[in-house]
């Protein structure tokens, strides 16, 4: 029961694992709850996350006014800086004693943690060590990523600034290879090593504006290389500019990925790759079909650009940052806070917290139901999942011709 | 003095060369601007340029309210489609019998060719023509081209837009490059194959923000891969994320490329080399360094993002689509429209017409004083160049999370 009463004391916040456009919206709604807490009394700011702390990094004491939290809300990547940084299996290690010299010294009571799969797994460790040490933390995680691939939430924040990037980008890459009228295959790689998530996103177009690529093949479906040369020998005998949009993590029936990893040596086709898969399969067209083709790899672009941000992406990634801190005041910990989808016509979420060691380590994958019979496209059901995520757009503040962004 | 006198006809105008972001602007001022003229009955558009006419393509004719112009204005790439079309030497060719018999059958006495280099040597052999044959056709070109490399104008319609995306785009990479504290080099590889324009505008965020890539090298000097390791370990040397721009067409001191083409075999550095200079400069740094290294290459993006496009650019390239037509009615030909930069402390532009035959087939390249002495950034002299270029944001029509775009 104690446990449901706020404690009194400082909270700190962390951001971890790959950047996205809407990190820094989740920190800021972070602060701005924190800083409304008369239980808290201040927020510190890990710099580099659980790796700082535990190479001794001090955190920094954060007061921001409203017109700067804004401001970092649309700043791409982390503020407070990244790391890639799993905690030890072993509790007994030094590495939570440095963690606990840290809590004590600030006065720690509140830990929130803003990141991915792996970082869901920091959440999970300091909580269960923090559950057998008897240390009252509150340790809440915030996710985020563009993968789209963490269970337990409708959708991540940061996908769907990200969609809305792939899809500003496809239907201006659409337009642009419509020009000529020489047969031409340009195939745009998209991030997503074990989900298709963000390779769906290329079909947005098609939906609002009707021009889309020919086909999308995602991870989820085995790769095969002579039904994709097929397809792509059926849309060139119907139009000359055909486009086609592939996540990275593309495989064949074997598990091999159809693009291998740099020096890895020779991928399924036998080249030598010294790239990812949308330049593969440029040299498998090139050699099999021999016209003119090209790959474009979105690559950073598509987590950074919160120039093109997504206003629900950004408003939804504030209100998570901003609910972690009232389900923590309200006794909670061990959790992520996730969203659920109204069961209504009209799009809209809650925001509900669960059981982080239920989340952490696993990955959603787009269902069956989402993707073709062909497996070279993506169903209706898949877009009206994605279009209110992309919708509305975050006003940006400029100078001198590029935004203007936040640094601590 | 009869050549001065407007002709009453008809007006067709093309598009040619790579996409941009602003050439549909430039069509949409030509449009704008014959549609008030009394002299000009219709206006035509070719479909794929000079190409589609002497293919027998038949012109569409144009009536386009305020609304759709701006749409226009706003569409990224060619909407009248384009060609990469060079018409022969030689005029007794039948080519240009089937564009005499076009324009007679249309009554065309006014041709507006928006385009690059090549779409000016159009102007220029179509006009010696008609003046040979006696044709009263006034041909007038109107430039296009993100490389910013015509003679005779401060600078092209196109450039500001593309600068813009590479410094937006630099800026948010920068962010994103800048969050881990493990050593990691980043190669932007940023179009120009003959021109560094492209490439030094990667220096914007420094001048506006503070934040700027280490190095930028440009295909006017030669590339010493010796003194480019020593940059990059002297950056090493003192922070750990260390971000680099090239120009695509960046060379060695004996004009070899740096990156070989797709299928030309091995590149300076003897790897085999299936991709750009990007990934070259990335395989030598990983191979003489051993850090972590990273190639993006901005590819088509960065000629068509219209969703970011540069409100001076697009405005300019309105202005300069209709001061072709005015100059057309005052009786000018073989003229291609050029940007005269105002002798004033705030920026401003005149229009004026320069002689086709001046222009066509040549390369401005970036001046020795824009170049700072290592051969490895720009200098304050080049950044007051481009810094107006990149002003304003062009209004997007949004809809469903996406840009609306005009389509004939």
């Amino acid at each position: 029961m104690s446990d449901k009463l706020s404690i009194l004391g400082n909270a700190i916040v962390g951001q971890s694992g790959g950047p996205t456009a809407a990190i820094n919206a989740s920190l800021a709604g972070v602060i701005r709850a924190a800083q409304a807490a008369p239980e808290i009394e201040h927020i510190y700011g890990m710099k580099n996350g659980v790796e700082g702390l535990v190479k001794g990094v001090e955190p920094i004491n954060i007061t921001l006014s409203e017109t700067q939290l804004k401001l970092l809300s649309s700043t791409p990547a982390s503020a407070l800086g990244s790391c890639r940084h799993k905690l030890p299996e072993d509790f007994d290690s030094e590495e939570y004693k440095k963690l606990e010299e840290v809590f004590d010294r600030y006065n720690i009571k509140y830990f929130f943690y803003i990141g991915g799969n792996d970082s869901m797994d920091t959440v999970h460790k300091l909580s269960e060590y923090c559950k057998l040490k008897g240390r009252k933390l509150r340790v809440i995680g915030v996710p985020k990523t563009i993968d789209n691939d963490l269970i337990g939430t409708d959708h991540t924040p940061g996908y769907g600034s990200a969609a809305k990037f792939i899809a500003i980008t496809v239907q201006e890459v659409l337009r642009d290879c419509a020009v000529y009228t020489r047969p031409a295959v340009t195939i745009i790689e998209i991030m997503g090593r074990d989900a298709g998530w963000l390779a769906a996103a290329a079909a947005l177009p098609g939906a609002i504006s009707g021009v889309a690529p020919d086909y999308i093949y995602l991870p989820e479906k085995p790769f095969d290389t002579s039904s994709f040369l097929n397809d792509i020998k059926a849309a060139l005998n119907s139009h000359p500019d055909v486009v086609v949009a592939v996540s990275e993590g593309i495989r064949d029936a074997e598990g091999n990925y159809i693009g291998a990893a740099l020096h890895k040596g020779k991928d399924v086709f036998g080249n030598v790759n010294l790239s990812g898969v949308g330049k593969a399969l440029e040299l498998l067209v090139k050699e099999q079909i021999g016209c003119k083709v090209r790959s474009i790899e979105l690559n950073l672009l598509q987590r950074c650009a919160s120039h093109a941000a997504s206003l629900t992406d950004i408003c939804e990634s504030e209100r998570i940052g901003e609910s972690a801190v009232k389900a923590a005041l309200n006794g909670e910990t061990a959790k992520m806070m996730c969203f659920k989808r109204k069961d209504e016509t009209e799009y809209g979420i809650d925001i509900i917290s669960n059981d982080v060691i239920n989340i952490a380590n696993q990955t959603k994958t787009v269902p069956d139901s989402y993707i073709n019979d062909c497996n070279n496209y993506i169903t209706d059901e898949c877009i009206n999942y994605m279009l209110p995520l992309i919708k509305g757009e975050l006003p940006v503040v400029w100078e001198n011709g590029i935004p203007k962004h936040f640094t601590f």
